[in-house]
């Protein structure tokens, strides 16, 4: 905790990772989140898969070239990112540090090895591991999505088992059991970050100068 | 935070201690609070002032002579004391430290020099600093008290100023503005604090032997 009055990064919003095995139900989690509490921004990754029908540049996703992604890859301009099949995706730097600048906090709902990127890129975020509640609830919902081959799906599996020992190096585990009370958890996790000493040394200083600056105690009358 | 998975701490419960300055309704904010959150218990005072009519020993106070409390100060067993008068008051490790073994979190609502004492022995605990709005909302409760006299308002929003400095000692500041936002922050921070990763290791240690066991994976169908 840094006890410095001038704290540069008193001001900034917090970074929020929000990672867990796949099929966990991030997804959800991340949508209700975004509903209950205020000041809460969705991270917009980046791609060079083409648009789909409806998407959004700069809303959907930020869609760019694989030239103009190698070169920022090379440039270092990325949180993280991975290459899937013959596509690139990742969360550029400038637009979440832009938003932290200007006090918003931001979420980033990614997979397992992106987290581990952003923790080594930007290790003051907030790091959550969504655990499923057990391993049979983990395999129904992969299961249950339907869109993999048998094969698929057992290395989604064991992928998953791999990823469980992640979870050591987050901050806070949310076991997604029952979905109302696992988004109370996301949300109190947020509201608790916002209450830290450390984010909050102007509100103190503010709060020393009235007291400092007030000469009312010593002509009390009532 | 600890890594090992065999933590002794990790299935203890929470020390929590709510401090602020005197008037700033602490009192008021930990009635709500422990309605709210289960599994949440109030730390029991011991004191050697007589029991009132309704006083109840071993519930409103631990009752005791100042010859057993003067004992137990001189073999440590206290969490934190002080003289107020006559009278001596202060929290008894035993009773604290059993509840915490049990599992369950406790809350303990004492004075800023209180909670300095409770952080020199107790480290661990999670330190709430509830913070006025504001010096003129913080004189108008003192005032509303209504019990003091002028010269003992005036040195309580003195001891006030002084007792602002402590909050950077705490993990988190509550601003008691919205009585209700306010209980909701401190809700906050005690769910968040059980989702810590250090205070779930019993949890990740059982999910990973459940992946590690089941051979399911290998004899899937669907």
């Amino acid at each position: 905790m840094s006890k410095r009055i001038n704290d540069d990064t008193s001001n900034q919003g917090l970074l929020i990772v929000i990672s867990g095995p796949s099929g966990v139900g991030k997804g959800t989690l991340c949508k209700i989140l975004l509903n209950r509490v205020e000041n809460l921004f969705l991270s917009i990754s980046a791609t060079t898969r083409p648009p789909r029908v409806g998407e959004v540049d700069g809303r959907n996703y930020i869609f760019m070239s694989p030239e103009v992604f190698e070169e920022k890859i090379q440039k270092g301009e990325f949180l993280e990112w991975a290459r899937v099949y013959n596509n690139y995706y990742g969360t550029p730097k400038d637009k979440v540090f832009q938003m932290l600048r200007e006090g918003k906090d931001v979420v980033l709902e990614i997979d397992i090895q992106g987290a581990a990127q952003v923790k080594k890129n930007y290790p003051e975020g907030i790091f959550i591991f969504i655990s499923p509640p057990n391993f049979d609830e983990l395999k129904k919902r992969i299961i249950k999505r339907g869109k993999d081959s048998k094969d698929s799906i057992e290395l989604r599996m064991k992928c998953a088992a791999d990823e469980m020992k992640a979870a050591l190096d987050y901050d806070y585990i949310v076991l997604n059991d029952d979905l109302n009370q696992a988004a109370l958890c996301l949300q109190s996790i947020i509201l608790a970050e916002r209450c830290r000493i450390s984010r909050n040394m102007e509100l103190l200083k503010k709060l020393r100068e009235e007291w400092a600056n007030d000469e009312s105690v010593h002509r009390l009358t009532y």
